[in-house]
């Protein structure tokens, strides 16, 4: 399979540069203390849409062509992809259709309407999704743009790097949490073109260790749970993302939900700043021991800070 | 009554300037959209201590001659300015003394601990604190480091507002919370010296008016109330801050309880960062329409956002 290169990363990063959020890189010394080494927080909960999925989508839809544009974009997601899309279409001036799990929190569904895309209820099941999807795209020839199985939207995301590499250059290590494996591919790609010396290491719930299982036996397992408090990190890798990973990463560990809520709890109570419990999981793979960066520099992108306030992973 | 003036503010910045954090400057469009004006955020919560009170302490421990410093230093205080100077005194290597309400939030009481400064238990009145301060000082020959009724103080907090005016030199206007006025004080003075077209607003919890009243009746009230969720701000002013606030401060607003939560809960949820509710009181008074910044720039000193996680102000 044919996987994006540097180039198009670079040249990705060049395209959205003036739509994205150029995010601060905060550190910590409590964060570094407890760490044992210098940890570097690429702050995508500060990006447009609170989550770094602006960047790939702005690029994905940035790539249509003006007849493709026409009938707008579509896509499911219960998420931050879903914001991201909307607010990229709505930028450049087509229409959003965005199937969303009915289950889906309400604060994320007011956040896509408030961008105003047309939105169209499902089942919660994956098959449910897809199948109000393939309707959705039938009835308005809207581009369907996959949150991770496209490779403008990998290109698109592997620009957070981009911008931590170059305001921090010599990284001994880099790390993203792993759901679709999109940020993770864009971030390995990039990492590897800028930094070759960088040792990239992905990081999950061990609950949904599907990206662990596929990167250890070399073919790609489906996730099997999807109960993990890290709602960004339910989903499968693609057959494109599982290439990139496979070509680019070095590592990957899993965390238990305990360490999740922990590192997250900590991140907001040192670092003041609102953080999803995906972000939450490089951390949580380095304060526990598992990847040891004593006396190192790791480099950690926070994926988004949307989260509803009312309940709290460590509230009852 | 001598006040201090720009250049004892000035000198301040100076001197603390390698020990505290030059905080970020945020701004958030959707903010902007609901201001209707442009707000520009100095991050005083990514400070030190998680807050401004750290910038007034270190300047105050540090003009602390070579024999004054050798007892250390005693305060008594709820929460962050016991921090800070639990902080600033570990910096200069000496003892800090600080005496707690018995009723101080856990996080808070951890926090100063963990700086190894020495905690005393007091009743949580204002008479209990000050007679048990009046012990430690006794017992130990410590100088009582006061949070705003001091001079250095005032000149230390005065620091956040040079800072954010060099960043943004044309704020039409400034806003800070008054509490002790501590940092009202020091923020009015900058301004008038950095920026003489700026107007100065204090901003209060309607409810703990004391400043509010102090300046319309040219006499000093304290403060009758103590039921505000903004838990920074329940002191009253002190002779030094009253005389800076009404030689510098333009006008005081007042905002009710229920819109400083749901101004904070906004600020959390758009601007991904933590905020004590102390903070929200500027931007609630912009929100409910008192403040105008239509077509203007405002500067808001954020001043904390040490809070406890598990009750947040909009849960029951």
């Amino acid at each position: 399979m044919q996987i994006p290169n540097f180039q198009d990363v670079r040249q990705a990063y060049l395209k959205i540069r003036d739509q994205v959020h150029r995010t601060p890189v905060l550190t910590s010394q409590k964060v570094n203390e407890r760490a044992g080494g210098k940890l570097f927080f690429k702050c995508e909960n500060f990006q447009r849409v609170g989550a770094f999925k602006f960047r790939g989508a702005t690029h994905a839809v940035g790539e249509l062509s003006s007849k493709q544009a026409q009938n707008g974009v579509a896509t499911h997601s219960s998420g931050n992809h879903a914001q991201a899309v909307a607010l990229a279409a709505k930028l450049r001036g087509i229409p959003a259709h965005i199937v969303m799990p009915e289950n889906a929190p309400k604060v994320k569904v007011n956040a896509v309407r408030d961008y105003g895309a047309n939105i169209t209820f499902s089942e919660s099941t994956q098959e449910g999704r897809e199948a109000t999807l393939q309707k959705v795209v039938e009835k308005t020839g809207a581009t369907f743009i996959h949150p991770y199985d496209n490779p403008d939207i990998v290109m698109g995301q592997g620009s957070a790097a981009i911008e931590l590499l170059e305001e921090q250059p010599e990284l001994d290590i880099i790390l993203a949490p792993i759901g679709g494996g999109g940020l993770m591919s864009g971030t390995a790609i990039a990492a590897s073109g800028l930094s070759p010396e960088t040792k990239i290491i992905g990081t999950e719930p061990e609950v949904a260790n599907d990206a662990y299982l596929s990167f250890k036996t070399g073919e790609r397992h489906p996730v099997q749970s999807t109960d993990t408090v890290a709602d960004g990190l339910r989903t499968s890798l693609s057959p494109l993302t599982f290439s990139c990973i496979q070509e680019h990463v070095d590592a990957i560990y899993t965390v238990t939900e305990q360490e999740i809520v922990e590192a997250m709890r900590f991140i907001w109570e040192r670092m003041k700043i609102i953080i999803e419990p995906s972000c939450a999981v490089p951390a949580a793979a380095i304060f526990n021991g598992e990847i040891d960066v004593q006396d190192k520099k790791a480099g950690i992108i926070i994926t988004g800070g949307n989260i509803d306030l009312d309940k709290l992973p460590w509230q009852d």
